[in-house]
């Protein structure tokens, strides 16, 4: 929570539960937090047996039971830490806040649309807390130098995926008229499907083409797929590196010659031998 | 357009008119290429409904009627575009003249030869123009960077790619010979396709070896194909990690010669030899 | 073995042994390693065949007996390393202790658990002691090299694969929801199977989306996927550049401090300042 | 040819008609080049040609004719090649003297077995010579780089290599033990062949885990397959940016200041301003 100048008005008893369930360094609010953890995978869990025919048939009212358990104390959680938050609408409005309804709602809504509970596997999102939890300062900056090199690449990744798309399209309706429906290419939007599915080399082989011109086409869109697979990796690979670099090398700047780029640990300019 | 030192003897209205559809910097041409893109976009929406079949049992008229809409649409706007720009010849054999063209012939085409219609959806490269309306010079440049490494990758890409297609082949002809006509290898250009799909990972098993030396032979491909499909994407990444490189080297240039493109850490022009 | 202060008390014909099955400087040592090699590759073969039913039917005795020699084999081996080494519990909790008694126990097994002789194919892991048999210094300085570059990857990996994991758990739950039972994805389990076989571009096509909206889902899995495995591409090559250039520059050690991996244009020790 | 010191005894006819098999320079010897490339293409097309049923049925006899004079003209030329060589066992031991030799062998020994006609697709190794036909200098270059940095990373290629194919025996044999052959999972050596169609993400889906904890195995192989696929493709990258490097950067020391790694065009030491 930020400091603010204004003044807390906060009832004790709402600092002391935003305390439990929003702090992670306190040994309440910590154990809280493991125990939330557990509670989501848990009902994860119970989410994912629930759709498994055999196990449903065995322990339908058990599992229907705990999904109850679950989202009605995750209400609880919810409700309370609405109340005991400062500003209940910037949490509300937030990403963890938004995870946090949407990990109850579905089970209401199952109420008046069946299957809707399935849903409630967004709740794994709330896992992503475990990074705070455990305290793992080291794998945030990981996972930021992963977000910084995925967002410096972000204009790249869209014109290459605008291309793609419009690659996808074409050569889609090309095999279209090529193989036409009696092959299994039964409409252009199906026969898109196809192109993304060869194009990514992930191949089901539910729709195949089998004239000769057909694999023909198909071969050399294989053979583009090769060589466009390349292109996202080289821009993901480039930014990771120009993250990495930048996170390496301090700015500091040798007073003495001005050289740049100096190592972590560097006492003295590798250029000058004046100190840094 | 450029401009050109010989006066311009082009009658008022085209002007007017070239400026509302060739620019894309005044209201008016502004707003005309919006328009623009969303028929374009919905025209192509409409040739890939057509070939749905359910869809087209039902709204047989109003796509046909659609598709000559906008087709007629497209034909006037390409006969003023013929009329109004300076040199009618340079644009109709330019790579946007041409695409302009091809968006309207499929569906004259379509009158001898039904089904030319659905190579309609070439229409979409002219949303190419989308980075030049919605004024992305970011991402135009962004594109220009990938296709930078794409050129210059261009000479190792061609070799790898004669290698691959070599390669194939013969390992297509093995395979013919081992497995044969009983296992789904019924001739050699058809034993190459499957090399193909198992060399790029795309594997849709719609031949797949039966005998254990087939099976064994195949492990082999697929075990090369993992080392090969480094290759091009090492070819990309290293090209475009230079051709971004180059990009950052540009900001600082040479005032003795002019020459841009120096190192991070010169203090001198590495050409002239002169302070930086 | 490492130089101990402590004297050596074991006896004559155990420090003979000792030389012979743990040493690969001296000629015996030597023919004793490639002996066991052979051996190993041999019973690892044995192992293969009798899991072949025509084979199996055959040679049913003949692959029994070899099972069983090769294992006493194996066995007696295993009791005169415990016997001669000179901290027996050390080599029985290394890592290679731990492989070469998983060698042998599977067989005892099998008297009990028909079928258990299967796993006799972990003894294939006592090949990795090819590397020191051959003398493959160069090689083992290769496999650390990899080793490093996964290691300093190892968190970034881990974020990786746990954004992975919940990306596949969510989007197979809203598969399984879109497509439901009656297209094969019986359950939630099976679903997310289905995700990570999209996801990873295996795509086997045992099950694969026949809906419009599930193709429609399916088709945004495989582009994300297109985007995501370039991440730890990215995140190893840019381990690996860094891991070959740490090696790179060891060659050059500060006189005055003993501090290496200086840069390439170092004049000046970057920690104690002192000409390089 | 190389220079040698010795007198050259060949007669006249002899050394003309090396000149234009062997040589490329001369029109008389391009033109020749050229020829052998054409005929070349069109014998493999033949043999292609010869492998599709529909095709063979029509038109038996004239592809049984074409290959004869295919090979008899092949054979002409290899034997004025022994005999116009200076040293004729080198050529015949050398890469494109055998292969020359395996492009005639097929068709004689097709009299024998019938179907070795069809090994004759091995004559596309001999259009390797494309290279030096069309005088492709570049091409070569761009060739040798992507060599060398395969040849710089094949000791580490073949450690990653060595360690794949003991990953998919072991977990072959797993999925040997977890599905069974009811499953498809037959034999051993049949569950290592599905190990390494799914760890290189080629996923035909002829044989695919039905069980649950099959399924769940075969998860876990697919996600380190795609951490594994990223290693070879990191050796790769990080060679081939090495021996970029090494070409770009003229192995030129400053002699005011012994800095290294001095760009192509540079006339002046970028750190001290002498000259080069």
């Amino acid at each position: 929570m930020r400091l603010s100048p204004e003044p807390d008005t906060r009832a004790p008893w709402r600092l002391r539960v935003h305390e439990v369930i929003f702090e992670a360094e306190t040994p309440a609010g910590k154990r809280f937090d493991v125990a939330l953890m557990i509670a989501i995978m848990a009902s994860v869990g119970v989410v994912m047996l629930d759709s498994v025919d055999t196990v449903q048939a065995q322990y339908a009212k058990a599992l229907f039971a705990a999904e109850w358990i679950f989202t009605i104390l995750f209400t609880i959680e919810y409700v309370l830490r609405l109340l005991t938050v400062k500003r209940p609408g910037a949490y509300a409005g937030s990403f963890f806040g938004v995870v946090d309804l949407l990990s109850i709602v579905p089970t209401y809504l199952s109420l008046f649309f069946p299957g809707a509970q399935y849903l409630l596997v967004i709740r794994l999102l709330r896992v992503l807390r475990v990074f705070r939890v455990l305290k793992l300062a080291n794998y945030t900056t990981e996972g930021q130098t992963i977000m910084r090199a995925l967002r410096a690449s972000r204009r790249k990744i869209t014109v290459f995926m605008f291309t793609v798309l419009t690659l996808v399209t074409i050569l889609g309706s090309l095999m279209y008229l090529i193989e036409g429906a009696e092959n299994g290419f039964t409409s252009i939007p199906k026969s898109v499907y196809w192109s993304i599915v060869t194009l990514t080399t992930v191949g089901y082989g539910d729709i195949a083409p089998q004239t000769n011109f057909g694999q023909l086409m198909a071969s050399v869109i294989m053979i583009l797929g090769y060589a466009i697979i390349a292109v996202p990796t080289g821009i993901v690979t480039v930014e990771l590196s120009n993250a990495q670099r930048e996170e390496a090398l301090t700015t500091r700047v040798c007073a003495g010659c001005g050289l740049e780029g100096h190592a972590h640990d560097a006492l003295y300019c590798r250029r000058c031998g004046g100190g840094l």
